[in-house]
């Protein structure tokens, strides 16, 4: 099964924006190899407009000159990614995150490009050209590459095998489809069209949707035509935002489950808009990280780390290698909040083998607080130990678990039954 | 704790409307004590109007003299029980119910009289007249008995404090308040107002909130103020409303738990309409009973028997008392969807004790369906044998369970790991 | 024809609220056919709660005890009208008024009293109790008083028509409705009830629809049903809904007519809120004032004084017998918004004898500014003479004319043509 | 002053839809010279695509070469419109229809063609291309040629400079924008370039803008900045739209004047659809046809004939040629309702010379009706005679104007005073 438990990995966007280059790629993939994968991290994923040459940071350049082939798939530009010349593609950077023992992802934007469309260039694989694969009317509202494809045609079914056909020669693991996840109902069947592409294209691939918010009411189709999709706009180091996820989670956590996965988006950790500026630290506070971390653990988000890996600091590194917290993702299941307010929540799972209970607690109020949580309620019969997992410290079971809990910070408990 | 798993009962709504009398609850108190009660089953509820002295069925009568006294207390109308006579209230019937071993429950509409506020009766134990604590302009809209209580003045405090004391020395269990629990946010404050009488009045009492939907934004405050409220209008013998409980179930479920239950209102079962029509069974099939049954038990619903037990026949007898099924109340927790579509359903539960896992599957369309759940995707664990709960079929483990399910039909299974 | 023209008087609400009595009505109406009926004001209207004896203000006290006859019918409260003593209702008062050459209005709240129908008074000429003729849903939203009538019995036409036949009796010209031209569509059938009653019952009475916003898209019942409806909620001394008035009257021109017209409110002129506090002058500045003149007689809306009559001071009396200026109410036509901007409006009316055409420039900035209307753009032909109608001055015809206006001011021009 | 009275005139849409040519055009022209010219037509305009060499019916292909010059600027297909060879464009068919003494326009999309912008072609007078001047995200929703400009750009404002400096060297008279009129608020700024190019470029255009219904709450806007605008999205020869027409004339007619002029768009009478089908009469009745015309008439419509010329039979010249009728468009002023109800409609218009008034009657109903109207609410006076207009009969003055008006059909009536 592909995802059967929420991917781990690393992705470009939060610290490169539309400008990564290889040499970054090469830097973190061989960070994570060292440092991550054995705390399960695993996928090194490319984002977006790998196939512009001049982009310099998080914006995007109207009629940029996109890199492509003679079929209109996009090629990544080779003055940022050298080892694609000669059209070798991504093959060989995926050969390299492969060595590593890891696993190679790339982003794309629903649609074809735009300039294949207006040049006519042909359908690879058929005697049609892009211009009838594109629909004219079919415009992204905040990336200017391409036009979405006309679903329900042969064309367009050629253009979307032709680019799976190319991932697959490539190697790519996972793929990041942009422009779609909030777009229904529009575009639900172009979302179909690739996902048969995807699962026909010879090589089993991750299939991941943005942006968000997708709409709750598709849930039963996102599960049956993804792996993962967002829940939420673009996240960033902002506690409004952070404070947002809660209410998103609580409605989104019953579709979690092997193969599909509410996605919270990326974790705004360390050192992040490196292409922007020189203000580049995560700005949330060290209580405001660990609450991030314990909601995505518990919920079983998937955990796409946006920090620029080599230049993580110590902190960042025990979140990100905090085995006990991890271990929510593999081992825990029927997660759920226990209660939402304007000041505070608290979650439950179970951990599969039956051998206790999950409980995390959060304080979203702007002062410190004194959480309480009655064992009674969460009827899991009598607590043998209590361990909170970010600090290790064990505690004798109590009727009531007790925490004083920093301003916007988070505790998260295992409890042995 | 009150509500510490979802109340069992009987109702006389579905079967008897606003004509029920005393010698039918006696009689389905008696029915219960006798033959329900090993099964769990202990709340005996007298529904709307029982103070209305010409009520004859479901319906309204405006204006009608309603039996209330000096204080603007409604009192049960004599006529239709007797035991009432002598300003005895309903102490006598209650009394008659707990010597049987059962609880005792009442309904009431928010707010007080109209007939209190025009004749301007003193409020009991204040200098002012009802017509103080009334707002002339809150007005349910499909019952016109009462006007809502101004929240937040001594004097609505005071007449609810009044009532509260009332049916406490009547020996009252438990009380369902109507026209509340979807008129929020108008009703947010009336609402703290009677729970908060409810629970000083020195006798413990489950709260009950009707009629729904409630709206699932206010959950938090539903929780923190009633036992139990209603997530959907009045729920009748007819396939949409069963199925369309499917989606409420969905969102609610996470809002389940020891003090507090989402209800998917009462089980129109059997003997029902007994006041208003010769067709007075059960319109559901078989099958659609044993959806409904597995729906409510594996959600936790609240289950409160609408039809009138003395007249139940065989196939509902076994339906209210499988004690394999009603266990999930008691048992079971973390319960959700797998999925849900217009076609089927899943639901999946764990027994609290770690011995296994409930599966629930729902065949939602109108052909027979042979249903499949990957036993990998509920992450159990290995399963040692399957049990389904309305049969009693056991059978070995299997990676997928498969079931044949007529059309509306279900199927209950536990899985021991 | 009833109301031709649209009608102008005085109506006691801006002055005395619920709190009006006889003798100021005398008063008024004695002030009136001294200084005002010679330009054109005819209408003494008694406005909300004549019936009520202890209203003190402009609030209304819920539960109060009405006076009514023993049909239900309410009847003006004797120790606020002496000369209703005796049963005599307003029939004395009307007399005095008709006795100045003057008519006589009263208002009325859709519906009947709610006492009538708790307390099961009988509709008079008819078998039933007013609890059969009242809808005991049907509740003003501001007014505790009432139930609305259930339109389409027998016994809710009865209703109507015996306090039509009671007016008719006193001698009644004029009968404001309130709780009813805002409340589209569910009270359409009640309105043509009354409407019908109105027409009925023997005597000509103008038939006047309140409170505001009436729904633009029932403008054609409104014309069918009422002789002038409002078009805003109150209207009050306020700049901020004077300016908004100009949208207002801009799409419901069209619809004013002989025997039908929209109604802009009653002018918060001198002495008003004298029931209220020491600060009862409008709060108008005198531009303000002119404006609101200027748009009331362009738009030929009714003109019903709020202020104190007696207690007009001359500035406010030179607005209220400017003939020039009134004179559009009988002697325009056609009138409609040039354009209505922010910043500016101006308004243009016919002339019925063919003679010329009126000009309304209105300043709604909050500075001063000089304001140009090209003459070609009315389309009127050549120009002769140019008169400015609140001072009087004369000038000869240009090309465009411009005006100076201070800010929330307006002037008012007869081209003759 | 442009405009000064409704532009009357002939369109190529309804007849030749995208595909229209030159000698079309030419015969067109020569034939509303010979015959409708003396009855005040002018405007021979020539309709959407005649830039696109493949254009054959009333269909859009997307991503057809369109015929453009160096700079972006489209010029007319050759293929299509002869003339036009060696770069001179419209200018010589400008030439032809002005020597028949009439006036020539052009219809044009918002934005710069699409090809434009990915072809990167520089914009005329300035150092960017038009990829700088286009907006990649302002997307024609019926349209695949063209993009918005970037309203605010001094490229933005070249680019439009340097299309209306073409269209005045070609001697174009009248500008009809597309995909601009209902686009509010989003186009605003960019309808504010265009018109400011428009009265910038040297030569008198009338700016007609379109596709409707243009949102009446931008009604001063589009006065300023347009001299005509539609009210409804295309009008066609369909019953149902017809009668539609009736609510938005209604809450348009105040905006009507000198300059500005609210549009019903165009008659689908005689001819129409020469280009898509055999069926290609047009398919209202006789009455419908007066019923148009009628309103448009009375409201003072710019009147553009969609039919080809050419092939009118004698009902349809009558209806254009009819001088008493059109003459409204110039000799009558303050048009308005005076109802409009589901089976009938009256309205009523004055003569600008102050010698009489019109009175158009309309019967919306399924069924013939007798129509009836006071002539005492029509507030004009004594009327002297009455002459209806279609048929010339003339009567004398009666207090109502009564007329049997068959299903769908309408009365246009001179009062005379």
């Amino acid at each position: 099964m592909i995802a059967a438990t929420p991917p781990m990995g690393w992705n470009s966007w939060d610290c490169y924006g539309a400008a990564v280059d290889e040499k970054t790629v090469r830097q973190n993939a061989g960070f994570m190899a060292k440092h991550l994968k054995p705390h399960g991290w695993e996928y090194v994923v490319v984002d977006i407009q790998w196939y512009q040459p001049t982009a310099k940071n998080h914006r995007y350049e109207s009629f940029a000159a996109l890199t492509m082939d003679a079929y209109g798939r996009l090629l990544p530009a080779e003055n940022r990614f050298p080892s694609a010349a000669g059209g070798k593609g991504f093959r060989p950077l995926a050969d390299y995150v492969h060595g590593l023992g890891l696993k190679f992802g790339i982003h794309i934007m629903r649609g074809l490009p735009r300039a294949a469309a207006h040049n006519r260039l042909p359908v690879l694989g058929t005697d049609v050209g892009c211009e009838q694969a594109a629909n004219p009317h079919s415009i992204c509202a905040w990336n200017p590459d391409m036009y979405g494809v006309r679903a329900g045609t042969p064309e367009g079914k050629a253009y979307y095998g032709s680019i799976f056909a190319l991932y697959a020669a490539w190697g790519v693991d996972y793929v990041k489809v942009d422009d779609i996840a909030r777009e229904y109902p529009h575009c639900m069947k172009e979302l179909e069209l690739i996902s048969e592409a995807c699962r026909a294209c010879g090589r089993e691939m991750v299939l991941s949707l943005s942006p968000g918010p997708a709409p709750l009411e598709y849930a039963e189709h996102l599960k049956q035509y993804g792996n993962l999709w967002r829940i939420t706009d673009d996240f960033w180091d902002n506690w409004v935002l952070l404070k947002a996820m809660f209410e998103r989670a609580a409605v989104w956590c019953v579709h979690a489950g092997p193969g599909h996965w509410p996605d919270a988006d990326m974790l705004p950790l360390g050192a992040i808009r490196q292409c922007d500026s020189a203000d580049n630290r995560t700005r949330f506070t060290k209580e405001e990280q660990i609450t991030m971390m314990t909601l995505w653990c518990v919920m079983r988000s998937p955990l796409m780390m946006g920090g620029d890996l080599p230049k993580c600091d110590d902190f960042t590194m025990r979140l990100l290698t905090n085995d006990a917290a991890l271990a929510l993702l593999r081992e825990s299941h029927c997660a759920h909040p226990l209660y939402t307010t304007d000041e505070s929540a608290a979650w439950t799972a179970l951990r599969k083998d039956g051998t206790g209970e999950y409980l995390a607690l959060f304080n979203l109020s702007d002062e410190a607080r004194t959480l309480t949580q009655s064992v009674a309620e969460l009827e899991c019969g009598p607590v043998r130990s209590v361990t909170e997992l970010w600090t290790g410290e064990r505690s004798k079971a109590v009727p009531d678990i007790r925490a004083a809990v920093p301003t916007h910070g988070a505790r998260l408990y295992f409890l042995r039954t």
